[in-house]
């Protein structure tokens, strides 16, 4: 059922499952059996219990796995926020279409069914140095547009974003949320000069100057000062939640995006892995707000889900080995001796 | 030809090829043109230039990749250096063989072929603490071990070793070749209790103090204090260099075991790639000394060329963005804005 206010996201927040404590117990306990010293697989170990836990399944399955790219336009491009200019938003979407962006080839590596949702392109969102982003009904209805874009049955979910100018929402978004402005949270995000990054926090802190009124209420700051792409991710994610579907976050853009939800409730993310550190350096300082650990550090910044989509093939390692290692008895391989 | 002495491998470190300047510059500019900003895929494209360079073609391939796993057995387990007994090795060979080890699931996944040669494991090397490891003959014809398993036309290649006790050896090579002790360099290794680590570092430390007169020279300190896996790692390794195929080094005894090739030469590691940060807490006190910088830092700490195993799969991602993805033009995406 859509949300129809943002209250009934709240209330969607106080009712969210928790994870299988069971399952993740039956996996932790196949972990110490598997022909290996206990804990030498490291994060291998700690992803094949995560799915276990959010999937439900003491052998987690990564049969049905999905890649999500939402693409949104921002009015705030048009204040030299971006190295490229708007029309780009729409020219990778086609890019998309004709298989020819990163994402096309590491979703297609890792597996994955990618699905790209432009939202809106042709209505950038309001200028957010000087008006909302979105009003309630729109970010409502992007946010039933990233909810929708989840697939039942999917075992695991890459979640990404694509959109001119939208790492000044993402900057903006997390300034209301955690404080400190611009020059905090805006970096070069696509590569600006260092005329574009002073443009950038400018913009930032206009923003924040001009929406002082909604920083205490974050799903107010994901509406004023976010943008559809963002509010998709967010919406997902959600969803994902309630659908027992684990997400791998992206980069600084879509950990922003729904940095919201753990403002609401601090647990609303356990069902999320942080996939990698962005090169973008204020995801680092978000990723510490969240207490989310990054699984991989690539200097990757390129958005579209691509750092995620490059940690399935993690969690591909993860459960080949969790699901297909003989256990000691099995193999005949002698346990630690007591002394050792 | 087979080394018959370590002059011979003296001579062929100073006759190594250089890598393919020309392809690695054909690839960069390749990656300068692709729908992307530029450096935005960060180590991605770092990886496509290493490949291209070390594989002398602008757009890389790993159609055949291979894993290598060379066994060998320790004299030194017998000062209870490991948690495990030494009977494990040949246990973990014949799981290897059966398809029930870890880094049987890793390389399938991996798209790689899994070659485990075990060296004599019913000859443990001698017992470093008072005797040497190996005699020259014995080392050479380790070494020759390593460079047979390198197959003819493989695009990447990733090394390892299995060995109860030769993180103990590795630790010795390591303070042989740069300083320091036991307290330095070794660790818990596959789980070592308080008394064990303390038995460790006695033993590295009597085996420095019993061979005091090899430790100036890198392929004595290899062949006296190392075992034969690592010397088939090191003989694997120089010879993938000779016939133009990259490699990813694994943990710290894979390390170790080719810290010697770059103490004879500064660059001798450069067609390698360090796959990854160990757990096992010497490993990046090797890095650092080697100037080597890891590609993921997964806290695994299982040696078998696991983690280099892992890296393949990133590998496998930044090739497939190099030659899959389009480029501004191809794909009518605007390019920069001057201004940004």
């Amino acid at each position: 059922m859509p949300f129809t206010s943002l209250d009934d996201i709240r209330a969607a927040c106080r009712d969210l499952p928790s994870g299988d404590e069971a399952a993740a117990n039956a996996a932790a306990l196949r972990q110490s059996q598997l022909t290996k010293p206990p804990g030498s697989l490291g994060q291998l170990e700690e992803l094949a219990l995560w799915l276990a836990r959010w999937q439900g399944r003491s052998v987690p399955r990564l049969d049905h796995v999905g890649v999500l790219v939402f693409a949104g336009n921002h009015g705030v491009a048009a204040r030299g926020v971006s190295a490229f200019p708007a029309a780009v938003t729409a020219q990778m979407v086609a890019n998309f279409a004709a298989g020819g962006a990163a994402i096309n080839q590491l979703a297609s590596l890792a597996g994955a069914e990618l699905k790209v949702v432009p939202i809106a392109l042709d209505r950038p969102t309001g200028d957010i140095t000087c008006d909302v982003a979105m009003t309630v009904a729109e970010f409502l209805a992007a946010v039933e547009v990233g909810g929708q874009a989840v697939a039942e049955g999917c075992d695991l979910l890459a979640i990404g974003e694509m959109g001119i100018g939208n790492t000044t929402a993402a900057a903006t978004i997390c300034a209301g949320l955690y404080g400190g402005g611009g020059a905090r949270w805006a970096g070069r995000g696509t590569g600006v000069d260092d005329a574009g990054l002073a443009r950038k926090r400018a913009a930032v802190d206009a923003a924040l100057a001009c929406h002082k009124a909604v920083l205490g209420d974050p799903l107010a700051v994901a509406a004023t000062l976010g943008g559809r792409e963002l509010a998709a991710v967010l919406g997902a994610t959600l969803q994902a939640r309630r659908a027992g579907t684990p997400v791998l976050l992206d980069g600084f853009v879509g950990t922003a995006a729904v940095a919201p939800l753990a403002r609401l409730r601090a647990d609303a993310l356990d069902h999320c892995r942080a996939a990698h550190a962005s090169a973008e350096a204020a995801h680092r300082d978000l990723l510490g707000e969240l207490r989310l650990t990054p699984l991989l550090d690539l200097g990757m910044r390129l958005g579209e889900a691509s750092g995620a989509t490059v940690a399935i093939l993690i969690a591909r390692a993860a459960l080949a080995c969790h699901a297909g290692m003989a256990t000691f008895g099995e193999a005949g391989v002698s346990e630690r001796s007591s002394g050792g």
